[in-house]
């Protein structure tokens, strides 16, 4: 098999977008591997983008091209970017939707740091023609990306940069009774709260630990979704602090909703 | 990598229906490419179906072999055919869903042009045992794209034939006041109204164009979804005048449905 | 092409779960076919997720590794299996998701019959390390997965079992008045109400078979969805007595729902 190249979209299944891209990338790379991160992204919704594919894109084998089309200013001035990490490499609008790659490598306010390369997509070279106004995804995006994936050099693609859009996401903050204070970055199918909490902060907390959303206090982190009833806080498979509800939509049952604060504290009063 | 199959149905995901047409094709080819072009088709809606395919379908390389199932009549006397194109390879119901396609080549009245070829699918030969009534995508159409995918010649499918079913769409009219009267033919999932107006029409209308839909009127195209606030107007990356709402969702908006009415007119009165 | 890997969820297709499923495997096996059956299974349905699963699997060619991920019990004391029968190999938690897998192969009460073998994934040398306590379909199911499509023995997994957890789920009972009853089992996107009632006993009953649902009566059993209006009873791809509504949803006409009583008797009071 060819080269792995995931796809990331707020396109959805309903239309043939998605496979449109599908359709130009195999015309250039038939051995490419595709697979689906999603295309269930809320419609223009950078942030939800960036947590999707920075969960999951650390999953994938070296060498794997990761393709981003959530692109509100498809058309407009934003450019085109696509970045190499030891890793992978990204092709994307430069709106933020790297930010949570660029985060895991401690790029601060967007500027690379060393090991990272990138480059403004400015050569058309290596894109359809003509290009749509409304669709670079398939038209710069995918050819790009398909290009990358059979070994074109990032050079031949477009200007060298040393700064990538990121979104200023704050971490969480100390409040003045020692508690964390941090905030719901994003909610899963199964209406769990992922916070910007990391469990490097929360390790050894387990039993003590009292975390607070919407007016509720839960005592405790759980190992498991199943090991208590009712609410139940817990560190989740990306290292985050979440809220769950046993057999049940935490989300709901809350009103719970992205950017909610979400705050830990030590029972005895102790600094976490 | 062996040759790509596309596939496009009403059968959703939820529902193990595409899944075993999968494993039909894959027992026949393992070496197959699968993609799926969309199985979210509002069930039985062979106009949703048709536009989808057509749309997408032009992307994908020389050989591809595109599966469709959207197939209210399955069972009945509607025959399933395989068209061959210069371009790829088609196999579904005869019931107007590869209209797009045949309206591509200008196939007027669904009269097959010279460099189209087509069989109605009789011999039972490269059909799973026993056929069931109501699933022929399973037990037909997909051994029988699989086999085409290993170069089964088209001839040992079933008769040839002059004609296959194309839906009756009517293109835009001209008004009285000389202006365009088309309708709206797909709703994607961002709410964007695409019209049967093609761009051809419409070149060089840029500025003076004055589109109408759903008694509200837009003045002047715009390049991208992104260009001004409110209400556009833009050529889509279908070749399409499309309606959309920056930021939001045109279809709700405007309470539009497929079929409505959509009118481009010059401002200064001057013919499209 | 390598070996066939399926994936069955209720991981939704919105958030990277499924996705970072699959970039493990393809870590381990960069040559799998990767085919999703569905993703879509309602949260933590274990029995929506053995009938998908089990009426897609017996479509894929020999060989093929399954593996199935809707496991509400994650990081509890549930443990994982894999199952090697003549035609495939299963991954999954051990919480019934396998039951029409089984029932295929007449395993009563989930003891294994000969020719079938099973074992507990007790040995951690081919999972992710460390093992998440809420994500055991990335860090332990996938990897087990594709090591057994590389041909990794299932001895080398754990230890052999000779049970597996099933879902009770009784077949039709016979009435006082010689009518079976049955009930509905799954309802698919359509609307389809799909029974526990086989085809095999429905044979030969074709034009006097009375179908009793919700209240109503479907006199005669059809061929297709499309021989007649209203509701209309019928043997369906996976081999049961569905219900249907022509040109409609029978699930929300009747407000039906999976559990609820569906009989069949002979209209002339013959025994069926």
């Amino acid at each position: 098999m060819g080269a792995i190249i995931t796809l990331t979209s707020d396109f959805g299944l309903t239309d043939g977008y998605a496979a449109a891209m599908k359709g130009v990338i195999l015309g250039i790379n038939p051995d490419a591997q595709l697979v689906d991160i999603s295309h269930a992204i809320d419609a223009q919704n950078i942030a939800a983008a960036a947590f999707v594919l920075g969960t999951a894109c650390v999953h994938f084998p070296p060498g794997t091209v990761h393709l981003v089309v959530v692109d509100p200013g498809v058309g407009t001035e934003r450019e085109g970017i696509a970045l190499e990490t030891p890793a992978a490499c990204f092709v994307a609008p430069d709106n933020g939707v790297l930010s949570y790659v660029l985060r895991d490598y401690s790029c601060r306010d967007g500027r690379l740091v060393p090991g990272l390369r990138a480059v403004r997509l400015t050569k058309d070279r290596y894109w359809r023609s003509p290009v749509s106004s409304t669709f670079h995804g398939r038209d710069i995006f995918a050819p790009v990306a398909a290009h990358l994936s059979r070994g074109v050099p990032l050079a031949d693609l477009g200007e060298f940069t040393e700064t990538i859009q990121i979104l200023s996401v704050d971490g969480p903050r100390r409040g003045a009774d020692g508690s964390l204070i941090g905030s719901i970055i994003h909610i899963d199918r199964f209406g769990n709260l992922i916070t910007n909490i990391g469990s490097d902060i929360l390790s050894g907390a387990q039993a003590d630990a009292v975390a607070r959303v919407k007016d509720r206090e839960i005592k405790g982190l759980s190992k498991t979704y199943a090991q208590r009833s009712g609410l139940l806080a817990l560190v989740g498979s990306t290292g985050r602090l979440e809220i769950a509800l046993k057999d049940g939509n935490a989300s709901e049952f809350l009103s719970a909703h992205i950017g909610d604060e979400v705050s830990v504290r030590m029972q005895g009063g102790d600094r976490l």
